[in-house]
């Protein structure tokens, strides 16, 4: 594409040579003539110098002659830029002849399932939906308009999928909650999970990540919200809308996360509690109680992250802490030794 | 049902108007006419005054005029009363056209196998289990009688399961183990896995789940374990019974779990050590070496609960801690001058 | 087999009774007549006095009067005759009637594909390599010879892998990085994931992993090297030769982890850092920067694993070590109180 008409489709201003053609997006070190590539992060400015990118999008007022897009997201129009030049290909509408969809089942028009994709009874798939190889829709799921479902999905019974959610492959949603009565001999019961999942619009799943249906209602996962791989969603959570949730999180049962909230990876969110909107909880952490609206916490158990990191440095100097001490202790000792031994007009200790 | 049939089916007492009807259960908070709730748990004993179900299970003198359901266990009653409002609807018996069965694989009475199965060679499934879609079973794969094994579960060749052993949906039994020898340039060689998986009666196994093959001998759940999603078990692990395992646990190759052991969410287990019955491991912990019987521990590594949770808040107060000892010092070096400048008849320090 | 002729084929000495059939491999403990079993860990050295193995594989020197393999690295003959006693019985060439194999693809000679296994169009399967059932390559996947890609992996467009490779059960291969910019309202638009994830010869990966493609370049796991089960590689991820990374280890994006690198259980490895060759990181760690070759470290945040081990040792006694500075802050007090109410010629503090 000629960079000024990618310019005007982007909406950004185009400066230095218009002309040039673009083919692809390439990251700015590895970008060769013929790419389009992009600096949103101060510290990698330096490599503009040195990128043989044929054009680049940077931030305003930022010093190069190469052919540039001017954007005050340099971030968002490389996400915007890459899907002009990289334009999905999805396959066309059909229903791949070994696909096994039942009779009561309801595809909108448009509507992509690919081979071995089984649709169970009244199970209802919108427009222009993407069903992969090996998707298994069990009765009565719904799935919205614009959806791309990767291969090997599960969906559970009477799941609910919003429009355009986009799942990766082998996600499992609607498996039971892990829901055990103990009786009186001390075996474990199951509790049925007779709630269901569901997904709002455009919300993401990620590669091998399991929601589990709710014990009794539903297990909600609000609006936007992006969720990575190899995530743990337990029965009966709620997750607000534009929250993101990085790989390997695990989110006990019935917690409630906010909106615009972070969980970086391998968090771990003990059940029955609020996480209230736009708190951020960093890597590796646990989480043993409810969060406040924009609290930033780090640790196991999870406490302000400005605390946590001074906490932490001194935890690396726990062994000349302890010294220390001793040597105080000693100190101390003597310097009691010399004071009994003195004779004085000050009354005994 | 009608409130007084339900309470003969369950063996419990019925107060209050017992010939409401119930059709569903539902939470305390969100439950609605028609709805039977439940409280188990003492602090939410208050929702009792607000709740709009049509019938409650209480423990013994809880003070409610609702019709109720008198139990010991509430808690149990509702796994038991949720099996009875909410009845499994299993897929009748019979065998998908399009799933794939050798001619060698034996199937018991009302078995059911789902569309695209794969039933290998010299399998054998046992009376009324219910196969789900995409199941792959690999030859010599033994599962008991009623089972159930959702969707896309992978079941490695000579696998065993007993009976009433619920999977849930893309969890994979048999993979191989871990197992490498370094040779002299320093690259790893293959050990071949030539072990098998045994899981007992009553196990129930987490989606996306993955339980590896032992070396040589066996990888075995015992009866009435239940596992999380996304929960690693190495091979020649062995887990006793009734043990519980939450999500995204990991358990390195040849450790042995004990009976009645929890494990709670993104526990860490090292390999070749011994936990004993009843032991509690708490979220997240770290587990490097041998557990006696009972001991609850927490942290990574882990150590005695109690003992964790006073060094955790101290952990809380390290910077604070440091500065009580800088204070100390300074104040201890100016006992010293202090006592260095003084005349004394005491001999010097 | 007869112990020399295997001695001979391993290219070991063979020392004791040389005629004894062995039939299988066995752990020294659980061996009984017929089997072969090894001591590689002098610590299972007193075993050898009990076992009823037929022959056993120890290093030189041990005392044993059992028929034996001499090695100089039993572990490695292990390996090797576990190999020779149990040969692979891979399912021999041919394309199961089921499977859907687009007429542009391309399969070499020798190529098993499984039931309902679906290959893409213009992908490419190298020779001997077996394709298990219900995996399924998107367009343009490239896998190389002698591989062994077990049932439901799912492999996405334009991955490619090369020769040898083992894929365990359910492994997600090429699904999108978790890639989003924000836009003016706070909301999360996604990046195309144009790159692709390529896997080199030898690399065996574990059951229900997750290797994100690139964003725009390549996600690359080098030579040799292993990874476990339920482990997450993050998009851009760069993985050299011969490294180990065990069960649910998380990589995030970007990171360049090196050679002979081990990464432990639950691991986490924050993106856009370098972790050099050689080095090795401990169960459960979180490592938020660079290490150097060789390096070695533990906790979270990982530092220098002696100095870590001598952090948590004192960390298990903050409780005593806060009671110790208080009990210092009492004695000291009281000096200061006794000092003050001294008549004295030196000057006053």
């Amino acid at each position: 594409m000629i960079l000024k008409d990618l310019a005007e489709r982007l909406g950004c201003a185009c400066e230095g040579d218009g002309a040039v053609e673009v083919r692809r997006m390439a990251g700015i070190e590895h970008a060769g003539p013929g790419d389009l590539s992009f600096v949103a992060n101060r510290k990698y400015l330096a490599r503009l110098a040195s990128t043989r990118a044929s054009a680049v999008i940077v931030g305003k007022g930022v010093p190069t002659s190469l052919p540039r897009l001017i954007s005050d997201n340099p971030y968002l129009t490389y996400a915007q830029a890459t899907a002009l030049l990289h334009p999905a290909e999805p396959p066309g509408p059909g229903v791949h002849e070994t696909a096994s969809v039942d009779a009561s089942a309801r595809l909108g028009e448009g509507v992509h399932v690919g081979a071995y994709a089984v649709i169970g009874a009244r199970a209802r798939v919108g427009a222009r939906s993407v069903i992969h190889p090996h998707v298994v829709l069990y009765p009565e799921v719904e799935i919205g308009a614009d959806c791309v479902i990767h291969s090997s999905v599960q969906i559970r019974e009477r799941c609910v999928l919003g429009d355009r959610v986009v799942v990766q492959n082998g996600a499992v949603i609607g498996g039971d909650g892990f829901g055990f009565a103990k009786d009186e001999a001390g075996r474990y019961i199951k509790i049925p999970q007779v709630g269901r999942v569901v997904i709002e619009d455009d919300v993401e799943i990620g590669a091998l990540t399991a929601l589990d249906r709710a014990a009794m209602a539903e297990t909600r996962v609000g609006r936007g919200t992006k969720i990575d791989n190899l995530v743990q969603v337990g029965h009966s959570v709620t997750i607000g809308s534009d929250t993101v949730i990085a790989g390997q999180v695990g989110i006990a049962g019935s917690a409630q996360i906010g909106s615009r909230v972070t969980l970086a990876g391998q968090v771990g969110v003990v059940g029955h509690l609020k996480i209230g909107d736009g708190a951020i909880v960093t890597a590796q952490s646990g989480v043993p109680g409810d969060l406040e609206p924009g609290e930033v916490v780090s640790g196991s158990p999870a406490f302000a992250n400005r605390e946590w990191l001074k906490s932490t440095a001194v935890f690396a100097k726990l062994p000349e802490l302890q010294r220390r001490v001793r040597e105080l202790e000693k100190k101390l000792a003597a310097l009691e030794s010399a004071k009994d031994a003195e004779p004085s007009a000050a009354p005994r200790r």
